[in-house]
């Protein structure tokens, strides 16, 4: 058991936002991710504007216009292809998109998502001001986290087909920091299991919606944790306060 | 904090069924429940075969033919409209009934739940040997929970809407002995609230979905408080398996 936060991934929820780019250190680097850990963009840092982007900027100091972590601007270095994906569907150029808009911004470069896996998304990468949608730094911060992912599940979906099984899933949670005790991770798979008989697999979606309780539920229980005793004390309230959020998403 | 537990039910998970009958000592009578802790039929532990029932029995000794708490058989006792729901459904004969048919023997004394519900009923009261269907003994102290919680969610419906809000929910829950702490009442609040911007109401449907949510954690956390102190200390493993059975219900 002491052994679970051996290869814990760094990166936090991304309400701290200043380490968005910087996340899982320890984690190899995926494949053929779409954008990840802002590589292909690292010179940008010194043109937070984007100038990469062909397209002119409709909109004002919200996107890009800024030169650090601003609280409503993109981060320096953030692909262009995250940006046009976030102003795609940000129509009102409110700064902000909600779980519908999200949706469809995340299709352009990964897959549609369910909305129970979009809303766990919004959740877990929510944004200190409204939790209920997603800004730039939020959005980019999420785009690179599944950039990672997506390079993960790839290596294990080894025949292309869309679809690992359920111990690839398991080594595709340890790839990106998480070793799920085997009796937890049995708990994962029922989550998903349709009852038909057949073996349970899982597509990008699942596998995002999974790995994703898990890594929300780890670092609740990290915060309570902070020696890694792998051990926690929680109050009745801290117990409730942790676990309902979890059941916001599939509302 | 500490006061918690201070009305707690007595009632535990199904799974011990052999006090199936005697949940909730310290909560009120309901005011109008359909069939609530077997008093209208006390005096039928002298007639375990259920002689009340007016239409033939046409199952064998997996219904009423028990004299104590069979594994398959109704508890004594046991009113014959729960009984009849079940054999509605049960078509096959099995002493099981699934998801599906427990939605619909429910609708006969309550109404009609949603598919989430009833998958987090099944859960809660679970029988130990297919926790995917329930049995007569769990359908039959699911349904008398469910005449307590019906009277008093009609104790806080004054006008009969069929809605009560989130304060009367409230007092709802402490009436069944569930003492919820203000924020955790407002995550749970949160977790029905569409956005619209209207003030959120629960129909029985969503009262009982949120206080089973309530009951089944509480539960949990009280099997790692033995002691009553209002915390309790959890390894990673239990912690996560714990919380997930929670997500099942909502796949």
């Amino acid at each position: 058991m002491a052994s679970f936060f051996n290869r814990f991934t760094s990166y936090s929820n991304s309400s701290s936002n200043s380490n968005s780019n910087s996340h899982a250190p320890s984690a190899p680097s995926p494949p053929s991710a779409p954008e990840t850990q802002g590589q292909e963009h690292s010179h940008a840092t010194a043109s937070p504007y984007h100038s990469e982007q062909n397209q002119p900027q409709p909109y004002g100091f919200n996107y890009g216009g800024v030169s650090s972590y601003g609280s409503y601007g993109f981060p320096p270095g953030t692909s262009p292809e995250v940006i046009r994906s976030f102003q795609m569907v940000d129509r009102d150029r409110s700064g902000f998109i909600d779980e519908n808009e999200l949706q469809q911004a995340l299709s352009s470069g990964y897959q549609r998502f369910s909305l129970r896996t979009v809303r766990l998304l919004i959740f877990l990468f929510r944004n200190p001001i409204d939790s209920s949608r997603m800004g730039p730094n939020e959005f980019t911060a999420l785009w690179n986290c599944l950039g990672q992912w997506r390079g993960m599940f790839e290596r294990y979906d080894r025949d292309r087909s869309g679809r690992i099984d359920a111990l690839e899933m398991r080594d595709a949670l340890y790839g990106l920091g998480y070793a799920v005790p085997s009796s937890v991770l049995q708990l994962l798979i029922s989550l998903y299991d349709d009852r038909s008989g057949q073996q349970v697999e899982f597509n990008f979606d699942s596998f995002v919606e999974c790995g994703m309780i898990v890594k929300g539920l780890t670092e609740k229980f990290k915060e309570k944790d902070r020696n890694y005793t792998g051990s926690a004390t929680l109050t009745y309230e801290d117990f409730m306060s942790t676990i309902l959020p979890f059941l916001v998403s599939y509302s």
